[in-house]
């Protein structure tokens, strides 16, 4: 039996910091992940590839935006920005996980699910929105829209304006994990989750509607893994492992953390909110909930010795 | 055995003419087509499902321009922006499918696929395009475009100003034909080929890559219902059946024709190119290939008794 693998990366590793967002600079980073992903195909692992949307989704809402301005367009809420970024990002990585797979000789179909993921409308995270999106406004822009909306906004620390935040709800249900299970056990490479899926919830008994807010990717990865029950879960990043004490004389990296341990650190503050905490957040949930192992690794060294920090139970 | 059936519809069942597009005025388009389409799954057929995207690929075009003059946002091609347009519809029809299948007590589970189709870069149809797509422009922005991009544009008859025209080619594969056909199969409601699927080719052999143009949706839709072996295709329309000698006093509405009747009808012109026409040549294409009935009807008519053109092989 082949192993099962979750591998969340984030929108990042397809559009970096230092990069416009043209089509061609986000297919050569697709490519270049597929081809780091690839070894996981090699090893004969079925797969089943997660990805973020941050600068991506970031784009669109700026589409929207002009779009409505210049042209009159109605503006689309965050679901269906969410679902245009699912689109979009899981048709260029099918299309580089095929290219690479085909000049490595591998064969294996690829393919991409359109997924919502269940939140709950009484999850706390809605009282208290966290998560800034799209672009920054004025002053007297922000509180015409908010006059319209009922938005809520928060001024930037650094003083570039003020920006909408969101609430980041915990994701309880992945929809089609029952076919991304099938299909990824049956060998083929399924590209899922993006952006850590649409958030949907239950309006009246048993109807779906989309909610404004941003469903942690690593989260919904780590949910998915524990409800396909893979065998594990890897969150890719772009340092080669976990640290405490991080960039202080006493730094250390961490090879393999208990699920305790990690706890403790969280606890402690020892990893970024915005960045490695919902990583390790993440591995903990999948490593509780699965009896199984994480892992953290620099996506460059994906399954090289020793490379990565390993969660386990105890 | 469940019959297969392939059930296209335009992406103007879902953005009508008379409305600016809002997303309440989308989902409830998309409610009311997945209500008629729940016939179907009454009548225990499985099915695939796909649709078309012009009005919302339009302003999804819109959108990256203004984002481009406003942000500087990178535009996006036309496959990434027929990518955005397969999320967003795929997402809101299958939600408005499970909301329906809920509501009426069927149990069937509902998937969306992003889907690239195979066209074929010496297709005689990129030395001629006629498919016009996005906003009018100036002369002067026109001029300036092609300068830049060498894209090919034709003026509005109606004075509107001047449009880009990009090729229609004709698909010869649909990416993931097997994983939709088991989906289907399994009992599992599919959403598919959106506006027709994303056209790729092959540039060095084979490698993938996304080229401009727009496939028509009904032909596509008609190449999967071939290459999945479904036992119906059905197209569904706002009239209630094909007519000729449409709209004078010796119309005629058709109830069944040969193959060989609609090529003849086709021939002395008594369908129009871009509505009728490329519905009546997709379902020939389907009989011929498959020998099984195809059907244009309406959509509300569906599943009636009588209602529609039933297209026979002889």
């Amino acid at each position: 039996m082949k192993k099962l693998a979750v591998v969340a990366f984030g929108g990042n590793a397809l559009l970096r910091g230092d990069q416009k967002g043209t089509i061609d600079e986000q297919e050569a980073n697709a490519y270049d992940t597929c081809l780091k992903l690839s070894y996981l195909v090699k090893k004969d692992y079925n797969l089943v590839i997660t990805h973020g949307n941050g600068p991506q989704v970031g784009n669109i809402l700026l589409q929207n935006v002009a779009g409505a301005k210049m042209f009159g367009i109605p503006e689309m809420p965050l679901d269906i920005c969410g679902a245009y970024s699912q689109g979009f990002i899981g048709y260029i990585l099918e299309q580089q996980m095929r290219n690479v797979l085909e000049e490595r000789g591998l064969d294996r179909d690829v393919i991409t699910i359109v997924t919502e993921v269940l939140v709950d409308k009484d999850d706390p995270a809605f009282k208290k929105p966290t998560k800034p999106i799209g672009p920054y406004y004025t002053k007297e822009e922000t509180d015409a829209i908010i006059k319209e909306t009922g938005f809520v906004f928060q001024e930037d620390p650094r003083g570039r304006g003020f920006r909408r935040i969101v609430a980041s709800p915990v994701p309880y249900k992945i929809a089609n994990r029952h076919s991304i299970s099938k299909l990824a056990r049956d060998g083929q490479i399924v590209i899922a989750v993006g952006g850590g899926g649409i958030p949907v919830h239950y309006t009246r008994p048993n109807q779906l509607k989309g909610i404004e807010s941003v469903i942690d990717k690593d989260l919904a990865s780590s949910l998915l893994a524990v409800q396909i029950q893979a065998d594990e879960f890897m969150i890719l990043t772009d340092v080669p492992k976990v640290y405490v004490n991080f960039r202080k004389p006493n730094e250390k990296a961490l090879d393999m953390v208990s699920v305790d341990e990690a706890k403790f650190y969280l606890k402690e503050g020892q990893f970024t909110d915005g960045s490695m905490a919902p990583k390790v957040r993440a591995c903990i949930q999948f490593v509780e909930l699965s009896g199984k192992e994480a892992i953290i690794t620099e996506v460059s060294r994906l399954g090289k010795e020793g490379s990565g920090t390993r969660f386990v139970l105890s």
